[in-house]
């Protein structure tokens, strides 16, 4: 029998442990006692129990000694967990003030609300289409210019010879520009880094990333997208689009920005987290639907659906005025990989095996994209860190993108004879490409250069190499078989896959959607050409397109383990239902195999940040944890009327952060809850009742006073508090949540973990039968536990 | 200020009472006396408050009165909460045997679990495809053998005059047809009526919907549905393939069926609520899949996505062989429009505020076709319950049909030349399909008869009304302008919108979906035409194929009030991904006019059934309400260690129909929750602690007695229990959910609706604040609470 007991960090718990302030009953849970719970039954689990709160007096001291002899930075490990996140609170906290509000409401008053719902989510779609569009055509704009200055210079070099000084421009061209990008980043907004999903999954499962949904985040976001996109780097913009959409649903909603300063004084109903997240999720759909063309996700409400679509028609509206074809509404999205025709390309019984194959490459290739991915990060915490160095390596990247990739065409022979009739799609060379990747292709311009390829023909490697990342998908996908040689397809799927490994998790904003699409539709085209060169039937196997297709969901899929939303996304971009169902296939193969190796992407981004982030579900072992046992203790309580002094000791207490506080009357029966937040601005209201004067009646604060303070509220060192102040009483009962959630303390922990996350909750009480408070659940105690590859494990806490 | 009372339907609440039953701690709610309250702010609000339980022995006495005073059936009306559905627990009961057993299971054992899951799934989608499959190909050949003999007939009557004869063989064959279907229906499994949809969306909000998931329903189902479809009744197959996925998935996830008998011990770890649920979940997935093509649903899990994946691919694998082109999968789902190409209707700004009006137009037409429905079930309800009424009001459906459509053809002089080139897709005559609605046409037969026209033309009327309903909205959506004249259109939108009206609702098998979307394409179409006529520039509005679409979705909309799944299903059953922003459109703006009139016809169904059925929120001005207010109270409790005499007692009271008891410790504290059926099956396995022998220990039970047991647990007067043993006690602490879910007296209604609706709860405890049982909420304590006209609602409920 296993029976493995866990190493308990001393130091990691201490800010879990509350502190025994002035005038607060401070509860010992002395059912914790019961620990190192020994296995009377068989199997293979592994115990977990804690060490027991046996002298509280000595726990606290040996707590603040343990802070104090931490490091300050503790290296990153996926086996930490952080402290230093905070939780949103997806519950209304249902105080007096609130019912009130909500009792004076009228019928018709829920109807305005509803309607204001209905605007802001237009509102949303609105602006997230319009910044989509901007984004769309600034990077094509900026790309043309940067193709002005280039071209000449590669004109003048041609002739004279030396081209390689015209390699050197553009590489510090483009170093420059990604620069630029970084340098925002990295100094102003770091939060801005990378696609932003990660982040925006966070926020919504519950946990504050700070800044995450600022208007600065945004500017700098979109700033970022388009040097990285202009600076040639191996990126996408969809991920960033996503995150744009967020942030502007965050700012629509709650009517005023922190960044400007302005409070327009609208929509203040909507100023708790609650409907905030609400919102930022409606966002998100609005930046996947401008980015694809799709409204996507698991749980899609119909204000979410509203403003996906009206982010897709903004968008369309404005791209088509753009490109002169005024109130053309048919090409929904920024992707479009063009339409697979159902005659051309239907696929056969025989060829699922061969699809699920891929899928199964495509796990293995994204599993290994992530743990390089998850080493390269780890080397980026220890030693990049410093935002000067993450500048360097950014420039570094785009100039090494910029060589290898003119070194790979320089040797290619790969030269295939140019077909006059498709002259405009195909021959794309280096020197137009190199430089400017989201130009639009003009059919002077193609023609221009056949680099080191005869009269007549173009470079191949070039086409599949320096095209925009959406068109190289799309000719993957369409292009006639023979296109491209297998050698070209092999090394290019080589150096790509390197090149946005390295890439992502740079300090710039930048997707990962459309490199992997890339690289898995370069590999896939090569299978379906060994597949026509191997069989002798070569006519059913005739159009490597197709296996581009399944390449590209298998590479996705493998590198970001969706399955429902990819499927959507890649049916609509390729305009076309048939491929739903293999698509789906090779999706869920990706993901089983990926996952037996390494997390998606996304997760071990987030698992790098020791984020306390909630899976849907508890272990399936952990039905041996009760809330007694994964519970804080002991808390620390109020008193349902507190002594000010009090209150701001406890608040101030940095060695507890404690931001939720059980009220109770005594004997220690549970009355409520009250939030840090809430009592700081009943502190900075000075909603005292002055003892000393007999005055009992307290100010009169208002829902508004909570609102205008969310969501920054002020830390407790800004409240000055006198010493005749704090000999007052304050008065909670109004103010605090009074009927909490609460559990048994034999309550499972998959119990517990299930309301948990099906309420959205912040704080959890666990009470003993006569409703005495004996500990608090928080987010943190609940993502302490995880699946490991041997059964259950406990993650440590550290303040980092 | 509006101050209404409700009135207190005495009888009505009879069984929401307890009893007080020898030696059980009844609890008297004294908090509950606080009747009227009075509103002392302003506002429209309806205030809503309950008459006190003043005297607890006079209330018993009163009810028992009027429960035999009470008519034996009450007309039905939405006013209406029926008291005969029992609930579903989707919440594990955390007794101590379940916990044993979580624990002694590995790893491994979760993972085995996990792989049986999907293989329930995988099964799941495979029986579904083939089921479907099954009644694909029946109603083919069913049709065809009809046609071959009548067609006989015809040929007869036709050259010797008198077809009224040969209209009168179609007629009466068409009423036997649809007869068989009706017998089977009324007589054996009343519950295989109609779509099954409102069915299956009550079991999944909860509501035990008796014998809707068994074998014997799925048989009749079928059968019932191939009779409606060939007996050529305005209905589609659609809505039933989702009611039968519904019952394999249940079939297969227990490892049994009760219909057969025969229990093949697998699977049994998923015979609990809360899996079969999820299993009854993806049931409907795969047969939504099946018949649209496409996986849909608001919270899509992998697992049901997985069950829809092998559904459309087994039913394509099937229906390929079947067809003569094996292995050709590309064709996904029983309904196919057609595909529309990019090209020819692409759609422009200014088409959008038609398209919305359109969508207006949808939901005043559905609202009416609700209502005149509605209208129409209450007649049924009312005169039409008798079974023999039921099939010969199925009869009279399927003769007028017929006579219906061959008056309007007879009349009709909408003759159109027949086009050589398109001649098998056309030309459809009377002769050929008011017999045979489902037989695919072949060249041969369809060019035999012109019925009414001159040769070489159709009849176009025929066309639109006579082929099968699949068949005529392909040709309404992609047949070229000019192939129908207005007139047609609006005789033909006309006659079937009142005979798909009368039809739903008939004692047969049969979906609603294919009619309505005839009927929307019909009125599409002539919208179209209409729109090209009244215009200058012509060749813009030039395909009517386009409206065709627009009003089809607009009148599913307007009558379904789906938006999600039905832009999906349009968007899978069109294959084109561009007309999914104007169809969501469409959707939102039928769905939002239409509800202003009437709720959706699902809704108006549960509704007259009397369903509890809760929504996903509380009503938004019912925050008036608290726990206590809403609250069943006093409520029957047991203790720990209770006489079995008491228990079989409590169980036998019929006023009294409690399915769930807490479980207390004196004084009244909480401490479990106990079912009806886990004492029915302890009652029968007698684990009774004998006293007398002083043997205190009970006998085993174990988990695996309870899933024997599961679902249909046996009724208390089927089990005998001694004097001897009825002196004896009984030890629930095992058997006990010693955990269960609480809220405080004061918690307001939209708290514990959240709570309730977001675990999935069957009771609720309300406790005061020392842990001390004074209610309990159900699913009717809160379904009873709508929002009406004017204002929050409260329904009566009624043992019906």
């Amino acid at each position: 029998m296993a029976n493995i007991t866990k190493k308990v960090s001393w130091s990691s718990r201490a800010d879990e442990l509350g502190a025994a302030g002035e005038g607060t009953p401070l509860l010992n849970g002395s059912e914790q006692s019961r620990a190192f719970r020994e296995l009377s039954e068989g199997g293979n689990i592994f115990q977990i129990g804690r060490l027991s709160t046996v002298d509280l007096e000595e726990e606290v001291t040996s707590d603040e000694d343990s802070v104090k002899g931490r490091p300050k930075e503790i290296p990153h490990n996926e086996k930490l967990l952080s402290l230093k996140y905070e939780s949103l609170d997806y519950d209304n906290i249902e105080n007096q003030l609130f019912l009130e509000e909500e009792r004076r409401m009228s019928h018709m008053s829920f109807r305005c609300l509803e309607i204001s719902r209905w605007v802001i989510c237009g509102l949303i779609g609105i602006l997230t289409g319009l910044i989509a569009c901007c984004i769309d055509i600034i990077v094509e704009k900026l790309a043309g210019f940067k193709y002005q200055v280039v071209k000449e210079n590669i004109e003048k070099f041609t002739e004279v010879g030396g081209l390689s000084v015209s390699l050197l421009l553009w590489a510090v061209l483009n170093s420059a520009i990604v620069m630029l990008g970084a340098l925002m980043v990295s100094f102003i907004e770091p939060v801005a880094a990378g696609s932003g999903i990660p982040q925006i999954k966070c926020y919504l499962n519950g946990v504050k990333v700070p800044r995450v949904v600022r208007l600065k985040t945004l500017m700098v976001k979109v700033f970022g997208v388009i040097c990285s996109v202009v600076g040639g780097l191996a990126v996408g913009k969809e991920g960033p689009m996503i995150h744009s959409g967020s942030v502007v649903a965050a700012g629509v909603s709650q009517g005023r920005s922190t960044s400007l300063k302005k409070d327009f004084k609208i929509f203040e109903y909507f100023r708790r987290d609650t409907e905030k997240r609400d919102f930022v999720s409606a966002g998100a759909a609005a930046g996947v639907s401008a980015a694809f063309g799709a409204p996507v996700g698991k749980n899609t409400t119909t204000h979410k659906f509203f403003a996906s679509m009206i982010s897709t028609f903004t968008l369309n509206f404005f791209l088509s005025i753009y490109h002169n074809n005024p109130g053309d509404l048919s090409n929904p999205g920024l992707i479009n990989f063009g339409r697979f025709e159902n005659d051309s390309v239907a696929y056969y019984l025989y060829e699922i095996p061969l699809f699920i194959a891929m899928g199964a490459i495509g796990g293995l290739l994204g599993a290994l994209f992530n743990y390089l991915n998850y080493w390269l990060t780890i080397f980026r915490i220890r030693y990049v860190h410093r935002p000067y160095l993450q500048v360097m390596e950014a420039m570094l990247v785009a100039a090494v993108t910029a060589t290898v990739s003119f070194t790979m065409i320089y040797f290619s022979t790969d030269c295939q004879p140019l077909d006059p009739e498709h002259s405009e799609e195909y021959p794309l060379s280096l020197v137009l490409i190199l430089i400017c990747p989201n130009v639009l292709c003009f059919r002077d311009i193609c023609q221009h250069v056949q680099l080191f390829c005869a009269d007549g023909e173009y470079n191949s490697m070039a086409t599949a190499f320096f095209n925009t990342p959406e068109r190289s998908v799309r000719s993957l996908f369409h292009n006639q078989p023979g296109t491209y040689n297998p050698l070209t397809l092999g090394l290019f799927t080589l150096t790509y896959f390197f090149l946005a490994c390295w890439t992502y998790g740079l300090a710039v904003s930048a997707g990962v959607f459309i490199p992997s699409l890339l690289i898995g539709a370069a590999w896939g085209r090569l299978c379906g050409i060994l597949l026509a060169t191997t069989t002798d039937n070569g006519s059913i196997w005739a159009d490597p397109g197709k296996y581009a297709l399944i390449g590209a969901a298998a590479q996705l899929g493998g590198i970001v383990r969706m399955t429902l939303s990819l499927t959507v996304i890649m049916v609509e971009a390729t305009g076309n239902v048939t491929y739903g169902l293999p698509i789906m296939l090779v999706l869920m193969t990706a993901k089983i195999v990926g996952d037996y190796f390494v997390e998606g992407l996304y997760d071990v981004h987030i698992k790098l940040q020791s984020v306390p982030f909630l899976h849907w579900e508890a272990p399936a072992t952990s039905h041996w944890l009760t809330a007694r046992e994964v519970m804080s203790s002991p808390v620390t309580c109020l008193s349902r009327i507190e002594k000010v002094g009090t209150i701001v000791d406890i608040l101030s207490n940095t060695s507890t952060n404690h931001n939720g506080f059980p009220v109770v009357v005594q004997p220690a029966k549970l009355c409520g809850l009250i939030l840090r937040s809430q009592l700081i601005v009943l502190l900075k209201h000075k909603v005292f009742v002055e003892l000393a004067r007999s005055r009992l009646t307290q100010r009169k604060l208002l829902l508004k006073d909570f609102r205008d303070a969310y969501p920054r509220f002020p830390p407790i060192q800004s409240i000055h508090v006198s010493q005749d102040e704090r000999e007052c009483m304050m008065d909670l009962t109004e103010f605090m949540n009074a009927t909490p959630y609460t559990v048994p303390q034999d309550t499972s922990l998959p119990r517990v973990f299930k309301l948990f996350r099906a309420l959205g909750l912040r704080h959890l009480v666990v009470v003993d039968d006569e409703n005495r408070v004996i500990g608090l659940v928080t987010r943190k105690d609940l993502a302490r536990y995880h699946m490991g590859k041997h059964g259950l494990e406990e993650l440590h806490l550290a303040q980092t």
